[in-house]
């Protein structure tokens, strides 16, 4: 199937569009395919995509001064990625996108998104939507990483991302969840043991 | 200085409006006074107002299974607080808002903040600028609570609360932290003897 038809059967459960709308949302994009351990977005570039995966799987991350990646977010299939701080402000971004699978995206340039939204208000809603979405999924990480044991935070992933444990490795679990590898494997044991 | 007057301080260092326009938006707010200790929203209730703080310094916070609290955010002065989940989707909140010193705040209901942001599609712009704003906050949050040590996560709560930390039991500043309340001890230690 191609990219846009995959996109077109995810977006159709979400909102009602015409078919000449759909075709505009489809004029605007680009397809684009990554390989396994492609950079997407480098640091100190601008995000200046929306960015749909439609097969694959990548990851947002940032590199701190003693150079450990730190992960805030894994997108597998059906899920969008950018770095939202850079997109709206234009700034360059201290975040890094790469793929952790050969993956295929769907994107639109942030001029591009903006004249789909003022054609097509449903789109613009569901678009606001999903930013509403993400800024609570954010509110209920921030709440577990401050009321959470491990374990709890262990359950609360794989709620997120049922299949990612067995797509990545196991540090980048423990990178995500701001916990050590150890702890990690300490918690997975307890949990396969139960 | 009467409640509005400050308010419109506050917006016109952010947002050109004329006076026709600040006279909507006061004759669509309330005053209200809510008095140290009390409840502003409790569990299960609605969130459905925006509610900006002119005096006096609320909390967001949640309580857990065993009866421990998790600070979510602190709003003094000139900051807004609501339970964003509750206010987008209706459902009641799992969270609590209450008063940390006698408070006065203004507050717009969500049908009264969408009709003012359908007419004046400056204040509406400015409105979606501070959700842009929480979010970019929550994702740096995050990211500094899998990537900091104590000593840099407190650094950065000065940063974002200068004042807070004379304001509030320690134990509260633990809380939002999500360390103990040792470790921050230790870390305030560490600061004042450098």
């Amino acid at each position: 199937m191609q990219l846009f038809e995959i996109f077109r059967k995810y977006l159709q459960e979400k909102v009602e569009l015409t078919d000449a709308q759909l075709d505009l949302i489809r004029s605007t994009s680009k397809e684009r395919k990554i390989a396994k351990r492609e950079f997407y977005l480098r640091e100190g570039e601008i995000s200046g995509h929306n960015t749909f995966v439609v097969k694959g799987l990548l990851r947002l991350y940032r590199i701190d001064e003693d150079g450990n990646e730190h992960i805030m977010r894994f997108a597998p299939e059906n899920w969008w990625i950018s770095d939202r701080e850079s997109y709206n402000t234009g700034e360059p971004s201290k975040f890094i996108i790469d793929a952790l699978e050969k993956s295929e995206v769907l994107i639109w340039t942030k001029e591009d998104s903006e004249f789909v939204y003022g054609e097509i208000p449903a789109f613009r809603a569901f678009g606001e939507g999903l930013f509403v979405e993400s800024f609570i999924a954010y509110h209920n990480r921030i709440y577990n990483s401050i009321s959470s044991t491990a374990e709890e935070k262990y359950k609360n992933f794989v709620k997120t991302y049922p299949d990612i444990f067995n797509r990545v490795p196991l540090h980048m679990v423990a990178s995500y969840l701001g916990v050590t590898r150890e702890t990690l494997s300490r918690v997975r044991r307890h949990f396969t043991l139960k």
